[in-house]
């Protein structure tokens, strides 16, 4: 103990009240933000971090899904993150002690707003950015984006990279959609790995070795499939013949599978003991932090808490290890004051 | 000891002579096959094996990637798998030593085909159906492949279950296929609990139960999302507005979670130790079998076999246990006499 959530989301109320009146809104995306209240509400919210009192629990904030770029167009996009962003700067600092910091978002749409958003945000007390794997489909290694990864490199502030589908996400299937919610069960840890490889292989880690990435749920499919990250991109290029990988292997700084160790992950595997561990050992306890992806679980936001510390708990390791998942490594790499 | 390889490749010399001449086999196949001697060579595939004698090692065989349903149409391809077969069939007679079994494949394309190669090849004495996650881009729970998984059932065979790209697989932005390799990497890994996903609810399991299917890379995506697999397969249809998924899940046998946990994995997790350890914890120990994926490594054979046994060998569990992923489940579940 304390226990700090490193990754978790809410919607402040008045980016919830604009979100509800967009056309998006108004259809799907309305009604399933209205069906999980502790996502806007904060009362509710209070009290399911009190319930977690006995751990000294507290969160991270962070703006729900879907991501501003997906929901608002480039006209209004930087308003409307400056609105979510002010939200919880405010709630943070009303309440540091049940929220002690609060990442902010950016409209990726419009990367040189992004970019202001960034100085913005960092000056406002924001202790990382959260970023989504793909910009309404766009890779995150497009060369719009590359300023923003030099800004974000110069605030210093930790990225939390959160998995989002793309427009063509499917199964792979793009005439059938999202068949049984493929793409949010399993599809985004691989839109995870699949946006980790590009930011290894585009260039972009070697050219700003100061950006520290946080990957939601563990790192996605890599930690499970470390062998392949390892010994298939040790091959890149053997497999292929049409395009010449080899060029990118003797560009790059160091092996492959180096950059992805180098990453951080979150906890937040929705209670599973097993492959938490199966994670920490990937990354390390220096690379991994507490989180439990609030309030998306079936009970609408205790769930994922309790399972999440329930799992932290049962761990057998040093105590100050685990000490550094539960909360020194969110200190140390958000920079909070607790 | 012994260890029996329950999944790896190799192409027998009629097969492999017809690959190279078609179109496929003369562009970028036949290259990429003949890079790896170890998968169509028998003599240099022999010492392979025999190189791991101190094991008392053996493989299971079935041909090697693409499946025969991309590489041929349908006028040509059911005569290149029982070619295949036929191939696959007559080494393991002649040396069952090295070689105690091999898998059948099918003419996917040819559904009717495919039925009777089930039928054909398990009286040649096949020991088990290799079939890949999807029939050139199409998911194995569209209607017309039904009927063959009533013969695979009826056949009593377990179906070796590799993965493959669709068409259009790409990190999921279909003007951009495959960079990076990162389909083959990771994409195939969520591609096989995708599959996993179609069978269970589309209701192919519940209407075979007999069916016992055996995932490559033990399980893929699914064993590490454990906590997203039940937890959010559970909510099915809370989070999208416009299909009565809940229908799915009042009409399935039991909880989506329990059809996936089984299921049954192998362990040619290319060597890594910590996710082997997450991924037997998920299936148990009576579902998982021992395989490398020989001869798909860096070093075109050797590899994954030395590090898959050097895992089983580091497990730290009771040695009737080990016995069961070593050989006996595979003893058992392919009805080999050894």
């Amino acid at each position: 103990m304390p226990y700090i959530d490193a990754f978790n989301h809410f919607f402040p109320k008045p980016f919830f009240d604009a979100l509800v009146e967009t056309p998006a809104g108004k259809k799907d995306i309305g009604k399933r933000v209205r069906g999980i209240p502790a996502l806007y509400d904060l009362d509710i919210r209070n009290r399911i971090v009190d319930g977690f009192g006995k751990y000294d629990y507290s969160q991270v904030l962070c703006l729900g899904m879907p991501a501003i770029d997906r929901l608002f167009t480039p006209d209004v996009a930087p308003a409307m993150t400056r609105l979510g962003n002010d939200g919880l700067a405010e709630i943070c600092a009303k309440d540091p002690k049940r929220y002690p910091g609060w990442a902010a978002s950016l409209a990726m749409n419009v990367p040189d707003e992004a970019c202001k958003e960034v100085e913005r945000a960092t000056k406002m007390g924001a202790c990382a950015i959260q970023l989504h794997t793909n910009v309404d489909g766009a890779p995150l290694d497009e060369a719009r984006f590359w300023p923003i990864f030099e800004a974000i490199e110069k605030s210093g502030k930790p990225i939390l990279l959160h998995p989002i589908r793309t427009r063509e996400m499917t199964d792979y299937r793009t005439e059938d959609k999202s068949k049984y919610e493929i793409c949010s069960v399993i599809g985004w840890p691989f839109e995870t790995g699949a946006c980790l490889a590009r930011l290894v292989f585009s260039g972009i880690i070697d050219k700003h070795p100061g950006l520290r990435i946080i990957t939601h749920h563990l790192g996605g499919i890599i930690p499970y499939f470390e062998g392949r990250v390892g010994h298939s991109w040790d091959q890149l290029g053997a497999r292929t013949s049409d395009e010449d990988y080899g060029a990118i292997l003797k560009r790059l700084k160091k092996r492959p599978f180096d950059y992805f160790k180098d990453f951080y992950g979150d906890t937040a595997l929705a209670g599973a003991k097993g492959p938490t561990i199966c994670g920490i050992g990937f990354f390390g306890v220096d690379h991994v932090l507490f989180a439990s992806d609030c309030p998306f679980d079936p009970e609408k936001g205790t769930m994922y808490p309790r399972l999440s510390i329930g799992v932290i708990e049962e761990l057998d390791m040093p105590k100050a290890d685990k000490e550094k998942i539960q909360y020194k490594n969110a200190v140390a790499m958000f920079g909070l004051k607790i």
